[in-house]
């Protein structure tokens, strides 16, 4: 029997999966594996396979079975339904650019990066200022086609790529919440823990030592060592595809908490990608429903469930064993509080959990700005450090401690910045729904029980897949609309509690 | 201005050798890195790049490309040239074969491979049998299909898949030769080396000293760490690209020799790799000259270079260096007649250098005879334990150590074999011309230098890529025909000298 258009339609997004699982372990191994002068090599094989799956991608033969699957699609279910649409989407978005286009943001980004990497050597931003401008151009022309494609506003539509279904108004809802509440909340938190600060547990541990503790750790929370892997890298991340899950993590010899939270983080990704839907694994529908989900299941991870109280008193015993510690400096009270310690610090990278979405409003406030040419690129450090200091009260000295700090812009990604508060605001709204579903949560994860946890997510977040836009994936999870509201709740509850 | 019919091939192949790229270090790490429950998931990555470079190298567009520019080659210099042949070769060899037979010989020789494994437990060579006699039936499609593509008999065209340019009367000539002289050359060595038999070294050694110990001599060799990997696998390979070669060893705690003689033999193959015209890198003509030659540079590397006297004598400090080894059984002469002990075995794999072709010509033999319907699957075993008691008086009282011992005819490898032989004669031959342009090589190998060695199969071998047939490539490089002589003269003056 011949096959309909939207099954033709599966057949060519499998293609285009495998492709996607071969470009991912290629990125992996490049971090984790690959010899340091192998680089170019490498480069020439990622450019190559992505080149292709853009082709294949952008067919007139897909887009003719994405016309004639579209006619006929009040026949199909639900699921094959939001399949097509995420095809329309992937293709929309695919299209949108100009193989030219693509290929001079390409070697733009490719030069800024370079020239980032000098500035931070030189501390000179006047290195990185022009090829900046010359990325914020070309992303400009991006967002412009995009939004033509997809009918959105050009922010909008940088957003749509890491975050679909979320607009700049839905961020600026949001923002605004968190503005009103943050800087007394920071203010209130740091004067609370002054008043007994926690002493820093102190002391020199093996990598393997840490590893063995993290290894241990991801075991409890479910994470497959038959079908994912645990490596160093520079940065943590996830790659790999659901069966095959790369994750890393950095120790760091004298703070074991990097380390492990870094691989609890990146475990909260991985339990997302592996309970994604098994049926349409090599599907549109069966993908993560962006970078905000994605990263509201890290920092639930993270954050909501492993900075607690219930978490660190079943850490405790596993760091005596695999760390040897023991002393006033290890009891679960002043750990705990070692962990969800509030400092105002000037690196995004290094923020506690209090403080970390100002850093991003900031970043979400100046791209905005520059992209719409309100704000000039040499503009930027003053700018940055001016708008730092009255959201936080801290003024960086140097432009590598400000506006050099990270590499996102220098790559083209904006519109990235704001998933990662957007991030941290779904967290807190699923911790608080999952609190609700689970009364006795805190009990479990004290004995390092993260059954319940996982049972929950895959119904209501992991086995959705990209099958609902996120807002309504939100809403059926949690009951409620996307709000700022549990996020607030939760921090207040955290950081005023005594 | 508009590339030529030559040039937009080049193009093509440009991004099949991305793709073989991709595909090469999918199987790297499928065999070094990746988690055993991921297998299914990786076999569909393969899968799926594999049929896209199928796809690719047979599009109409490729096959017009090819007429235009053949009938412009006259206006093409000697490289282009040989690269639109060596294209030529590679499409002919993929249209051949109908994706039908394709699919249907990857379905028959994954279930015999699965057979082959129980056959193996089981010491029962008929449960293996009607799935091998199965992938025989499809090997001969193909090869009948394959020889009318390439103008060749069916047995040479599998050979030509693995060896161009190599036929079977040129390696009945040369097993002729190698039959007539083996058997005696094999008695008078076991006859004098129990004489006075060399004493086994013994000892514990750990991976990580062995694994030191194997870097600092593959960095002597010349094997470039900055765009290369060592890592363990249960069999030694080589995989990766120019630019990033991946090679495995397999260390065995009680003998040192198995895994540095592996890093050393897989080198071998890495610098032949690493040395081909980096001008040429992503084209075919830039390739190695298939299996014999490949072969040819692991053996002189582990056989004719480093088991002689004078890389032993290089090699004694080393291992008291790194494993503190000392006593008799490690001086430089009983080491060395250690590392030519000679048996006779019944595992091709155990086998010594000495007897290693035997184990070769026996499966030609069977091989040819199989195919031509001459020897029914169902007298394998006999015909093989009778062939192995003729040629080297010891027979196999299991078809585990018998016709069950390799995976080579399960997965449809026919053909592949008698390169494994053709390797040690080409190897001896350029080892001959070699010392000839080199006469104090032994020197340099005992002083640990290599340089000269590699500038050599720089010139004369790999640089060459597949520029030349192998006939020529061996004529060019030495001097003389390709011929078993050197081979038997180098065999006699190593296993017949006091």
């Amino acid at each position: 029997m011949a096959l309909s258009p939207y099954q033709q339609l599966e057949q060519e997004f499998r293609r285009l999966h495998a492709f996607r699982g071969a470009l991912s372990l290629l990125r992996w191994d490049a971090a984790v594996m690959m010899p340091r002068g192998s680089a170019d090599v490498r480069g020439e094989q990622l450019a190559a396979l992505e080149t292709e799956h853009h082709a294949l991608l952008t067919t007139p033969k897909v887009a003719r079975l994405l016309e004639r699957a579209e006619a006929g699609a009040s026949q199909l279910d639900d699921w094959p339904l939001a399949n097509l649409r995420e095809m329309r989407r992937q293709r929309d978005h695919a299209i949108a650019t100009p193989p030219s286009l693509i290929a001079r943001l390409a070697k733009a980004t490719s030069r800024a990066e370079v020239f980032w990497v000098e500035a931070r050597k030189a501390g000179n931003f006047k290195l990185f200022a022009p090829h900046l401008e010359e990325v914020v151009h070309l992303v400009r022309d991006k967002a412009a086609l995009l939004g033509q494609a997809r009918a959105l506003a050009p922010y909008d539509a940088l957003v749509d790529v890491f975050t679909p279904g979320i607009s700049a108004a839905d961020i600026d809802t949001i923002f605004t919440a968190l503005s009103r509440k943050l800087p007394g909340l920071i203010n209130s938190a740091i004067e609370q823990q002054a008043q007994s600060p926690p002493s820093t547990p102190v002391g020199k541990f093996t990598v393997a030592r840490q590893r063995q503790l993290s290894v241990e750790v991801m075991k409890a929370l479910g994470f497959p060592f038959d079908r994912g892997r645990l490596d160093e890298s520079e940065h943590p991340f996830t790659e790999g595809v659901p069966g095959d899950i790369r994750i890393t993590t950095r120790f760091d010899q004298s703070d074991p908490f990097t380390g492990l939270l870094g691989a609890v983080h990146e475990t909260g990704h991985a339990m997302y990608d592996l309970g994604l839907p098994q049926q349409w694994r090599d599907q549109p529908v069966g993908r993560d429903r962006g970078l905000a989900l994605e990263e509201s299941q890290s920092l639930l991870f993270e954050m909501n469930l492993c900075r607690s109280r219930a978490f660190v008193k079943y850490l405790r015993p596993l760091l005596e064993k695999h760390l040897q510690v023991s002393g006033a400096e290890w009891t679960e009270d002043n750990l705990y509080r070692h962990l969800i310690r509030v400092r105002r610090s000037l690196i995004r990278m290094d923020a506690d959990e209090l403080t970390y979405p100002v850093h991003i409003m900031l970043r979400y406030e100046l791209e905005k700005k520059i992209l719409e040419g309100e704000l000039p690129v040499a503009d930027l450090p003053e700018a940055w450090n001016a708008n730092l200091e009255q959201r936080l009260g801290v003024r960086p000295t140097s432009d590598v401690d400000g506006c050099l700090q990270d590499i996102h812009w220098a790559v083209g990604h904006f519109g990235y910045f704001p998933s990662y508060a957007l991030g941290a605001v779904i967290a807190a709204q699923l911790n608080e729904a999952l609190r609700a579903a689970q009364p006795s949560l805190d009990e479990e994860i004290g004995a390092g029980q993260f059954g319940g946890v996982m049972d929950w997510l895959r119904d209501n977040v992991h086995g959705i897949g990209a099958r609902l836009p996120v807002k309504e994936l939100i809403k059926e999870a949690t009951g409620k609309p996307l709000s700022a509201a549990a996020y607030l709740r939760y921090l207040e509850a955290k950081y005023l509690s005594a």
